[in-house]
């Protein structure tokens, strides 16, 4: 299995790193930390049982147009921001058999890719995971891992299939979704409220914005029920209720807008918030505190940029 | 006529020192201030028509105790925030004779005055003015000034309308409003919006707040509106469209929530929106945007005091 990993960020290298181990052919497409990547390949520290190892990758390019060969797999990992330019990365990296493997957050962020790669595979992936890069080629695993993977817009196929059961052998869970949407709406529940409002208190954890303002957390919440459910995509009645009562059991957490915030690196308002909101919007679901939320996050981010 | 200013901040300066300037004998009651005050007066430079000029009040207490006679008219001059004791700040100012005169922003801020002196006239008014305490004893008038004043909860009496005469000869617009709870609710058109929004982004003006998230700035306004109404109190039809416009032309401006952020003190968070939100819940209106703001300032809040 020949895989590229674009993006030597704290996910592309966990889970690029995983696939090696696994006897996977992997290579990376790095920017900032190529040199050191390149020389020293990436060393890998988890708290779990997965331990510390070293992860060298078979190849470290720049550009994919200095690859011999198309991979199976592309795993684009970069946080869909702006300028992110997603299409321009996979360009090279991509041959007429090449599936193109998503990792990263947000709602309805498949469909640019799809249009403009409409004869290769797409799989769509979430990952749940504690993960962060400490300097260029380390990696500090704290916590979770769990993979969920599907094709989009629906089903799974046999390399996704594939894919997610050689994750699964390196000993995190992978979980092949039918419904990889819904997976994102999933997901978004928690996103949608706990990352802005992290944000834009000023810097609260998790426990301390439930703690006080859970009826506001729940508003939100049901709103990304409505509109997952408004287009195709019920969640479960009991969605809303497990998220609350899960924070509540999770140590306080920072949530990774807000890391992103006070590292002055761009925030992913759109992919989670934005999108979601014109979806909902489109659908004619009435989101009024997801909107307030997101209106005040591009107020804040207005406000950064003159900072 | 015999008056007590309790408050030796910008708006209690301001105001006292018009009356005292119409022949009033305007007594001031100041705690921080007190000493520069006594001995030198206040000095209030006015960038309008009203020019620089000298305040001496008659007497300068720290306690309303020490007062001699009790005052014809006592105007609170102060923030309605937490732990701002009105009642006990006015209940050795008040004879049975004595109007207690309110001068702050907010809604619903007359009942618990109201309660605590059943036997007093209660005269609720509105300063509508750009004015600042640049140090003890200094007060800097950049513009505007009107007031509004009328009883509590309606109608407007005698002793009213010779106190608003006063104001009128002073130099600035006085109007005595028959429904001073509605103009209450006309004021709070502006302030729900802009005083939040204006921390919550981290200190954008009004400008920057309006032209990039207009829609979300009407939708609080709306909501304000079917309160008001919903209570007793309908605002003109155009409300909404006049404050945009008129916000639109003013210069961009720091709103006093912002001003009281910056410097740390309590802000007017909940005579503002929390009294805002309580009455629209009780009198059954939906308002999803105002509710999400205000929850965001009560984490806004909380963050702060850990800050």
């Amino acid at each position: 299995m020949n895989v590229l990993v674009i993006g030597s960020g704290a996910v592309g290298s966990f889970y690029g790193s995983l696939l090696a181990r696994q006897g996977a052919d992997v290579s990376m497409m790095a920017r900032s930390d190529y040199e050191h990547v390149k020389l020293h390949g990436i060393d890998i520290a988890s708290d779990t049982k997965l331990g510390h190892y070293h992860f060298r990758p078979r190849t470290v390019v720049r550009n994919a147009s200095e690859l011999t060969e198309k991979p199976d797999y592309v795993l684009l990992c970069i946080k869909v921001v702006e300028h992110a330019d997603r299409v321009g990365l996979l360009k090279d990296a991509v041959g007429p058999e090449t599936s193109i493997v998503l990792i990263s957050n947000g709602i309805d962020i498949e469909d640019e890719i799809a249009k403009a790669f409409p004869n290769n595979e797409l799989i769509s992936g979430l990952a749940f995971i504690c993960v962060t890069r400490t300097a260029p080629g380390k990696i500090w695993h704290q916590a979770y891992g769990r993979l969920a993977l599907g094709n989009y817009p629906q089903g799974v196929s046999e390399k996704a299939r594939a894919l997610c059961s050689m994750f699964e052998r390196s000993g995190i869970t992978c979980v092949a979704s039918e419904d990889i949407v819904a997976a994102r709406w999933q997901k978004c529940v928690w996103n949608a409220p706990f990352n802005p409002l992290s944000v834009l208190s000023g810097g609260l954890s998790t426990n301390d914005i439930l703690s006080t303002q859970e009826p506001f957390v729940r508003a939100i919440m049901e709103e990304v029920c409505r509109i997952a459910e408004a287009t195709g995509h019920p969640l479960p009645p009991d969605t809303v209720d497990k998220n609350i009562e899960s924070t509540y059991k999770m140590p306080p957490y920072k949530t990774s807008m807000l890391v992103d915030f006070e590292a002055g690196r761009p925030m992913e308002t759109e992919a989670i918030l934005g999108n979601a909101v014109r979806v909902g919007r489109k659908a004619g679901v009435p989101i009024p505190h997801l909107e307030s939320v997101y209106a005040l996050m591009k107020l804040r981010e207005l406000r950064r940029r003159a900072e």
